[in-house]
């Protein structure tokens, strides 16, 4: 039987053996209630604010601006909720077309609630421009948040110029989130530098634990707490504390970081070669997203149109051989509906049933590549046989 | 040097020696996103699902009514919010006063909302009479919360009585949700006999990991979703589920509630003994809540007042002397503030400032309780020689 490859880590990807340590090391120490006054809580206090000191000084921003929440989902929700919620003026919010669930579905929710929402548009690559931006930010919005690095499609933005361009039209009124769950540890991250006020991260996309995330709020931007309860985090995330995940959490971001050229430069090369493989052997597909080789897209993932093919169908053949891939995003795994986000490329729908994503990981190697693409075309042949194709496969 | 004794089991308590190994094992398996279509990711899922029906089955409950959260807060914010925020028609909530701040502060907010919020007054035991619920049941109230065990006292309710009451008098208009938090695994639970509509639990409280936490919604209680995002737990609460802690929590329920009866027993013995220690060697000491022996309370927890002492001073001198012990809720420890449950006995501020919250868990053992009674009375005698503390002491 041939070895399984895994080429899903943009759902989720393998736990890194020195996190996974730390991790049960922590789990072993039997913590107490970081909330307790004794011996056994201040311990677990403690490892809560190094991990907050060590991300803090990690991403250059303030440690207060460090907020754990139990995913990345969590601090989406917190930061678009908690930036418009605190707006007594009722402004609304901005969000690009193509981003996750984990932001579209809050800017849906406060639309509902009477909230302006301007959905920007994105040019086929997935780009969205800063004057699309500047404009939104001129009407009557609090907050414009568009994904550092989408996770169908890899593209990347430019975060400072949206950044930039959401404070100067609005004469500094509106806040700039930015969903980077898919950029931290693969591109480098200047959180400052661009002048984002929020961003949020989930350390089991980079080798953390699943169970935890991250909101960096940065340039004392304020929100309104979206759960009530104990004081934990400032107030704006009640709740004990998940202690040896928040510590193991913030040491796979850290790690990430510190390692993110390499990462980029080895699994860029794999991804290249791969998405050649690919195109010789099937002269019928495509690349979305910006070009290989295009410093706007990220190192790891290849979102691939595969014409005639359906990519839910795929993915569970490619499954039955040996490669586990996704037709989008994981969260969006269930719907029968097609990816939102190559619809916005102005895909029509057949076309945004035909995408096939490809995310590589810190473990992927060439292997990998060479038994995926092996896979991959045997499938599409063998589903060639069996049902009609679009000729260009 | 002595060993340390830790009596803040209602705080957090031990992860089991068999819901570590599991937990870690599945860790160790490397589980892709439960969303995900392929293998890993199907795996991932069918340990939610199983870690569900388990669970239902355990509790007599539909396993569409398990709700995994991020904790306890977390699910108490989903019942109120949820259930509130449902309600079209501006209907408000019921409350007890002694409820943890998970409930409270979700009340407080929904009150600032516009919604009516009704104090429910318990008696000097801390509990709550049934036909002050009835009486706030026929107002406009859609919900009526209160606690099944006090986190504080070890105080318990007649859920049955309250949650009748509650459907009796709204003429089936109004829920009944209990944080059964302390109660899980502490005292028989039967949320279907007692016609509970939801129910909030968190494993971390009875030998699970933290970072997870469990609503059971009954009799298809409608609830609004309070985060928003991908479809995950039937649309309830979006986000990777965080599996290997979920199913782990849930294996730690199942053993609390298989074990309860055995638990009850031994753990009720050592604080009666304690209790009894403590009582004799210090005799202006009063036991708080139900007098021991009392069925309606429950069997871990000792809520001491100790006339004149200050219990947050109090418990950093036990730090010291190497007691591990609370001056009331966990998540209320960095308050100045006396606890307000202390105040909704009758208490006067000094004396709601005098209280010991000692509490036992699974591992607790005489010698724990015989070296506890040793500390704390050292601790008050040599307190009482550098301050002046009151006489009955």
């Amino acid at each position: 039987m041939t070895r399984r490859v895994y080429l899903d880590h943009n759902a989720t990807t393998p736990l890194r053996p020195e996190v996974r340590e730390f991790w049960i090391e922590l789990v072993d120490r039997g913590l107490g209630n970081p909330s307790s006054l004794h011996a056994a809580g201040r311990e677990a206090r403690q490892l809560v604010d190094e991990a907050r000191e060590r991300l803090a000084a990690c991403l250059q921003v303030h440690e207060d601006g460090v907020i754990f929440t139990s995913g990345g989902t969590e601090a989406d929700n917190l930061a678009l909720f908690g930036c418009v919620e605190f707006d007594t003026r009722g402004r609304g919010l901005a969000t690009s077309t193509i981003e996750h669930s984990a932001v579209l579905e809050p800017a849906a929710e406060l639309a509902r609630r009477g909230r302006p929402w301007i959905r920007l548009p994105c040019d086929e690559q997935g780009r969205v421009e800063a004057d699309v931006v500047a404009a939104a930010a001129r009407q009557q919005t609090c907050l414009v948040s568009v994904i550092a690095a989408s996770n169908e499609l890899g593209t990347l933005q430019d975060v400072a110029a949206l950044a930039q361009a959401t404070h100067e039209a609005s004469e500094g009124r509106a806040r700039f989130h930015t969903d980077a769950v898919q950029a931290v540890g693969r591109i480098p991250i200047d959180l400052d530098g661009w002048e984002v006020d929020m961003a949020t991260m989930s350390p089991h996309k980079l080798g953390g634990p699943v169970g935890v995330g991250i909101l960096v709020v940065t340039r004392g931007t304020r929100l309104a707490p979206r759960a009530h309860g104990g004081g934990q985090e400032r107030g704006l995330r009640p709740g004990t504390e998940s202690v040896a995940a928040i510590a193991a959490g913030a040491l796979a971001v850290e790690l990430a970081i510190a390692e993110q050229p390499t990462y980029a430069a080895r699994v860029g090369d794999l991804a290249a070669r791969l998405w050649t493989d690919i195109a010789q052997a099937l002269p019928g597909a495509r690349l979305l997203g910006p070009p290989m080789g295009d410093s706007r897209r990220l190192p790891n993932t290849l979102n691939v149109l595969l014409p005639g093919v359906d990519g839910r169908v795929l993915v569970t053949r490619l499954d039955l051989a040996g490669l586990e891939a996704s037709a989008g995003s994981a969260c969006a795994s269930g719907s029968v509906e097609p990816s939102h986000v190559l619809v916005a490329l102005g895909l029509d729908d057949e076309q945004a049933r035909a995408g096939l994503r490809l995310s590589l990981g810190r473990t992927s190697t060439l292997d990998d590549c060479q038994q995926a693409v092996e896979i991959l075309v045997k499938t599409c042949r063998r589903t060639h046989a069996t049902r009609p194709l679009d000729d260009r496969l």
